[in-house]
């Protein structure tokens, strides 16, 4: 006999595996589609969502989740049962909140959104764009007024952060970012004091892409994702994605002049896969399996692409493998070369490509934006002027036209909103959690130097990933390292290095 | 406003979508998948499987036909709409006839008996796979016994005949095999009087992998489908499938001591790909886009395989590749000895290793097998005897075990009953329309020698391709050929290749 608790992970198992299906047609759409393949995939896609949200809204989800919390009552928290019941029931209310009509306008007005954009970056041209974003607005307004009372939300911007980063909220995250932004801008200062103190040569040059590809293969296997469960495929924007928990798909790009974009992308890349690797298997096919939220999950990608990846102990593991790839780009390099070149901070336009100290600015100056705008403090008209400004006072950089400033980021178009924040939470959850790493396992970076990251990784599974998305992101950053977001021991990390490097 | 029909199409549209998406999932795991993503693939699939089948057999879908039949009514027979409606309604009659309970006992004693299968193939032992086959036939009665009254079906074996070549008769079918099985036996013993007088040396040696998927890359762009329509990926077991009309993906394995494995095997899935590729555009996301039959499936995939790919003009068209590629293999080879090798008949033990002649005589023991059994004239316990009776008697071969008898294919394991006449039906439909073909384009055979396969691609598109599912394939032999299924051009076709070659 059924319980009502089994027909309620029944029910929840098969939106798991319409998530699953819906992740491997994005992946091959990526690296592998023939382009014959996008029109029809483009629908295959829609309706897989679609049967997905109907059943995540159905009354009978609802039903099967008051049933099953008779059921769990009592239970500790933490179980996976009445994390279950839990975590179902927010997202169920949350799905419930946003009429079907809302949503499908939202899903078209942003695609056709998105391809106005292509265009109006190609020809640098805000105005014709203006409108789109305009509408993308309006409907994020009407989204975020579905949640009028719910689970405390008191910001406009409350909901829209609510779908990447659940419970936080919007001064929660504006505390957060300030702290970021004022302690980053001096920092900046310093560095910028000194110079062009780093060269970098070295990464730049000529990279075979079958080299490279074998390098990454060798940088992939040793981080250490579970063998026989993973792949790598080359791609045009790296991504990760979770066909299922021990069926991870790594994308990384190759730059035949530049080591850099393949070299930390994959292992960037990699630390996404290792969260959703590290995954109870008790939790697979639930909405239990995966991270706690973004700002989580690219917490990971970061720890492991910026304080494992660009950090001493592994890059003095790495160089012989690059002198035996790369012996004319490599043979003269010695560790403190490779390690300076992999942690030169400058100023740029363009956000992708920007180092990891600067890289906060970016997003700081866009969430203020966004704050801006859904405040109603500043019209989307003026919208370029203000990023120009922001980009002059906070990176010291001069916006040469729209598709290097306001243009570049495809989110917005897409009509995201409230995403952008989590890329700098997760570099701060990073810092410390990494603090805590380094405390508990006291020969860490002996660790590294050795090529042993299985004590690191399976530090992070017993503390972190194993438990999936059972907790509030601010549940589970006390869980790890004992207290709550902290921004303090980022910026120290950052100027040890920038010491280090720049000797500021 | 939608009308009914409009409804109709978005219901079928869904399913098709639904299809398209199983269709990668499976592609993906033969293919691309890490092995530790085999168990949530399993529910992935089974789950999309479930739900395009609720979809099915919904009293919507029943609905709808009805409705949208009033609005197509008057409509010419052939047309997008009236077919729509027609074939729809069937596939909704037949899938309701099955109960879910009878449906889902299938799919679960299949899945078991399968792994049964390949542990009993293993230690050739039938007694330990018996009765996991016992209870396959009994679904398969069960299944049978759904459809009494259904659309004329009067033998046991109609129905399952029915899923795969549907409204073909069992009478039907046993009268094509016994004019094949009596027009082959002479033929064979004909050519086994000729002794060893074909040699395929040339064919056996070493064949480094990346030049044979060199090759093959070149003989599909050469087949010709269209551009940006398809890939091609290594498998163990190769087939092809369409993740949707202009992705078609085909697969095909390597074997380093044969170069035959991956080149008519390539060529054989590329013939699938081709008329899945040729089906026409408005007919997408519909139960339409697909293939009549199996049968005429593989009359596609044989007669570019076969008529094409064993023929003299291609041969010669592919010779001066293979010398480029393989010179020490090809260096001395002329045309006619590769045509002979090509072509070789030798009577075997194992199916999927048959040459074109004695096929045949594999695929009818088994239809007739499977007659003695669903007609009660045999019981499982004797079948191996039956089986090396049947052996010896039709291909002159002795049994040494199970393994390599009784137990070599995987169909009966999976409750596959009636498929296996698809097989030769495919070989004597693609006679027929090789025939026509050859009549329609009096310069076929020079314009293959000139590697020109655009002309028969596209007559093939316009007589047969374009219509994808519309027709029954009665229906579609007609309109293809302008007349009924008959054996006779393809015994005739074999012989003139056993006496060119055997001299008989």
């Amino acid at each position: 006999m059924q319980t009502k608790l089994d027909q309620l992970r029944a029910l929840l198992a098969e939106i798991s595996d319409l998530g699953g299906a819906q992740a491997l047609l994005n992946w091959d759409e990526w690296t592998k589609m023939p382009p014959g393949g996008a029109e029809a995939r483009g629908e295959q896609q829609a309706t897989l969502a679609r049967i997905g949200h109907e059943r995540l809204v159905s009354d009978e989800l609802g039903r099967l989740v008051d049933e099953a919390a008779a059921q769990t009552d009592g239970l500790p928290y933490e179980s996976d049962e009445a994390s279950l019941v839990r975590v179902a029931r927010r997202e169920w209310e949350k799905a419930r909140r946003v009429p079907a009509e809302l949503r499908a306008e939202i899903t078209r007005t942003s695609s056709v959104a998105e391809h106005a954009w292509v265009e109006a970056k190609e020809r640098s041209d805000y105005a014709a764009y203006l409108p789109y974003l305009e509408r993308n607005v309006e409907l994020k307004r009407r989204y975020a007024e579905c949640f009028e009372g719910f689970d405390g939300f008191e910001h406009v911007y409350d909901p829209l952060l609510d779908d990447f980063e659940p419970g936080m909220t919007t001064p929660e995250v504006r505390t957060v970012l300030e702290e970021l932004r004022d302690g980053i801008r001096p920092l900046m200062a310093d560095i910028a004091s000194r110079g062009d103190a780093v060269d970098d040569a070295c990464l730049h040059g000529h990279f075979p892409i079958d080299d490279q590809a074998g390098l990454a293969r060798e940088v992939v296997e040793a981080l250490p994702l579970e063998e026989g469960a993973w792949r790598l495929d080359p791609t045009v924007h790296p991504f990760a994605t979770a066909i299922s928990r021990s069926d991870i798909r790594i994308t990384t790009r190759y730059d035949e002049s530049y080591i850099g974009t393949s070299l930390w992308a994959v292992i960037h890349e990699a630390g996404h896969g290792l969260y959703e690797n590290g995954v109870a298997r008790e939790l697979e096919r639930s909405p239990l399996c995966s991270p706690v939220s973004l700002g989580f999950h690219e917490s990971q990608s970061r720890m492991w692409e910026n304080w494992v990846g660009r950090g001493r102990p592994y890059l003095e593991r790495i160089l012989p493998r690059l002198r035996e790839r790369f012996p004319e780009q490599f043979g003269d390099v010695d560790a403190e070369t490779l390690y300076r070149a992999a942690n030169k901070v400058e100023p740029s336009l363009i956000r992708m490509e920007a180092d990891q100290v600067t890289y906060n600015l970016h997003i700081v100056m866009r969430f203020e934006l966004e704050l801006e705008i859904f405040e109603g403090r500043l019209e989307l008209t003026d919208l370029p002027e203000a990023w120009n400004t922001r980009m002059a006072e906070y990176l010291g950089v001069e916006v040469p036209d729209d598709a290097r400033g306001v243009l570049q980021d495809v989110h917005w178009a897409g009509g995201t909103f409230g995403y952008f924040p989590t890329y700098s939470l997760g570099n701060v959850i990073a810092a410390q959690i990494w603090d805590t790493a380094h405390a508990a396992l006291p020969d860490l970076d002996g660790q590294i130097r050795d090529g042993e990251l299985v004590p690191l990784r399976d530090w992070l599974r017993e503390r972190l990933y194993r438990h999936g998305g059972k907790f509030m992101p601010k549940e589970m950053i006390e869980r790890v390292v004992g207290g709550p977001i902290d921004v303090s021991p980022y910026l120290r990390q950052l100027r040890e290095r920038a010491v280090e490097i720049y000797g500021i």
